[in-house]
């Protein structure tokens, strides 16, 4: 197996010089080749997901689980139609970012570079098989895509239908490359291959990222969990701030960008608390507090040391109430995920500490964390989102899937 | 002594956030306070710097190994120029790189941010303590600092007096930590701090990079080794093309960005080659080559496969004969370190398919690789160059030691 996993990621990088060498038409082409082809192909799609989700109700696994695995025709037109969409962005491959001239002549120019070879590592979502297909391939980038175990039928299924696209548009290599076997050891091999593999995407939850994080000797930019934060400062406006917490937590509290702890500065907490509480009852939400809270909103839970750092994904919130935005940062940068956090504040000074001093990722002033998300934040697509602090934090797109090179050109020029 | 590290790392972490508030004008003050400190404490400087030279002259050390430790007034008086120099850079933290508005009304921002607390490993060169305290300072980022065992005296002697300019500063925070234990296993349990550690910059040799990004838990940009090539085509400028051979080769030797192979398209081998043998004659440079290159210079070395790998960092040079510039191409990029590679060409198109397709960090056209340097490209001042694919490549600067994050700003709007 150590064999096979070399030689595919060898094949990788081989392949990878030669789609560094494709247009952007050529490319744009192969992508809406790829979206009719989903299409055509619907019913032998539909026909090996069904076999995952027969297994997985057979292995009796979540429900929630089984709603992400399974595929219908609005979903496989939703998948095609996204391929459609990273067509149409902007390619981020070959722009010169930054030029400039020096004394002696030399002209520096910083171009935008495909990374090479990229291995992603998701769960049993099927369509994350065609999505990063498609954003690897727009931004040059051969892809290995390793999806989780239950999910191996649809994904064989719509790799098989990809790369017919692909063969009948004449590309003499592979742009993806579908790891098939679901042996785990094949992961630990792949993370080995530092030499023709330059980055590791892990999505998914927390324990498969930190596995991917502990074995890989190849870079992984990642986020293990979304802890975030509203911060209701002192002077505010009551009704956004309810409407914003309101919304940060049910509007979808299964993602990462949902909020998991409200913080409320003292001056307004009997006023505010009670509010919020009467609006997040209408949810069924659980509330979770610290003793002033509590004090205020009689009869909800008490908050655990290690509530502070949990990541529900559900709905439930912690609350806490702060005496000052000093405890509202160095709690957040303590307990947070630096992921994003948000301020509810008409105080243009508090808003600008909040910014610059809360160490995450997206620091959001008067709007809900939901809006933490790459179509959101109008980069068309997202790959995944980073908490990392380098290469890119936050959402990521096209651009976060190139690096750069220099390129310097003379007329002859030695070092003295 | 695991204890010991964590208490460390945690309290880098917390200065990280002081730090990540100063101004840049205070940073200007103190650098130049540094500066200064380095001058006036010249003779205690010396004398700790002394007691190593002694232990590495015992040892019977290299004696290029003891010119690199032994400080001397004339390097003193350059690392406090370098400190000043860094103070007049412009800083990077707090600049926006994008704006744009949404059409929900959401203004969003992408700011320069400090990475946080970075760990540079690096072995005997005393003034690396004082130009990595300078830069990682101006980019307000925590610095530890561990240095080789064999310059232990003259790093704490370093760290001493400019930590006595930085508490004369008033500052409540250390902005650096110098490891001053020289046991090998503090080096490990640093780099899995991954909770409290930003990023690993190694500087040094491959063995030395090797062991710590088999280590890491962090993330770690590096290069590994520079074998730069020069590609010599058809159609050339052969006054150029020698001057920049042997600049690149003898100019100095030792260094990774002076060329390692050259190649040379055949359809000029006959006339070039000879040439530039009688050039690098002169200079005592030992000549290693293909077949076809030994059929023209007679009497030089054959080349071992392990020879197109090799960084030899010494006067040896190995040559090879190519019948195109695609083989020259995907030699550079097998055989390559992703370094730094230069054309001598006066055909426009192949200077093109050089530079997109080489897949280097710095992809050179008529001029010697030996520009591959930050102070060269005009960054000011350099922490080193990475060869890795993600966060930066090439020559880093200031501007490299810094992340982003997302700000963004809204008026209550929530999710739909």
């Amino acid at each position: 197996m150590k064999k096979y996993v070399k030689n595919l990621a060898k094949k990788a990088k081989e392949a990878s010089y030669k789609l560094a060498r494709l247009d952007s038409e050529k490319k744009n082409a192969i992508l809406f080749k790829m979206a009719d082809c989903l299409l055509e192909n619907k019913d032998f799609i539909l026909a090996e997901n069904a076999k995952d989700v027969k297994a997985a109700i057979k292995n009796k696994l979540q429900k929630n689980f089984i709603d992400r695995l399974a595929l219908t025709e609005k979903r496989l037109s939703e998948m095609s139609e996204s391929l459609k969409e990273i067509a149409k962005l902007p390619d981020p491959v070959g722009k010169v970012i930054d030029q400039y001239q020096r004394p002696n002549g030399l002209k520096l120019k910083k171009v935008r570079t495909p990374i090479g070879v990229i291995l992603v590592i998701f769960e049993a979502r099927p369509n994350v098989t065609s999505d990063c297909a498609g954003l690897l391939f727009k931004s040059s980038n051969i892809a290995i895509l390793r999806g989780g175990a239950d999910s191996v039928n649809s994904n064989k299924a719509i790799a098989k239908v990809l790369e017919s696209a692909i063969a009948s548009s004449g590309l003499d290599f592979k742009p993806f490359f579908i790891i098939e076997k679901t042996d785990h050891k094949i992961v630990d091999l792949l993370l080995s291959e530092n030499e023709y593999i330059d980055l590791v995407i892990p999505r998914g939850g927390e324990a498969l990222i930190r596995k991917v994080v502990e074995k890989s000797k190849i870079p992984v930019i990642k986020h293990y969990k979304g802890v975030c934060h509203i911060f209701v400062d002192k002077e505010y406006d009551m009704g956004k701030a309810i409407r914003i917490c309101v919304n940060a937590k049910v509007q979808r509290p299964s993602v990462c960008n949902a909020v998991e702890k409200i913080l409320v500065h003292k001056d307004i907490a009997n006023t505010f608390l009670p509010l919020l509480k009467s609006e997040l009852d209408k949810y069924k939400v659980e509330i979770r507090g610290d003793s002033s809270s509590r004090r205020i909103l009689k009869k909800i839970k008490k908050a655990k040391e290690e509530d502070w750092f949990a990541e529900y994904l559900d709905l439930i919130v912690t609350i806490k109430v702060v005496a000052s935005i000093d405890e509202a940062i160095s709690h957040i940068n303590f307990y947070g995920s630096h992921h994003t956090d948000s301020i509810i504040t008409k105080n243009a000074s508090n808003a600008a500490r909040f910014t610059r001093e809360v160490d995450s990722a997206c620091c959001f002033v008067n709007i809900s964390t939901r809006f933490s998300d790459g179509f959101q934040f109008g980069l068309g697509a997202e790959i995944g989102i980073s908490t990392d602090k380098i290469h890119a934090r936050g959402p990521m797109g096209l651009v976060e899937l190139t690096t750069y090179k220099w390129v310097v050109e003379g007329d002859g020029q030695v070092r003295e």
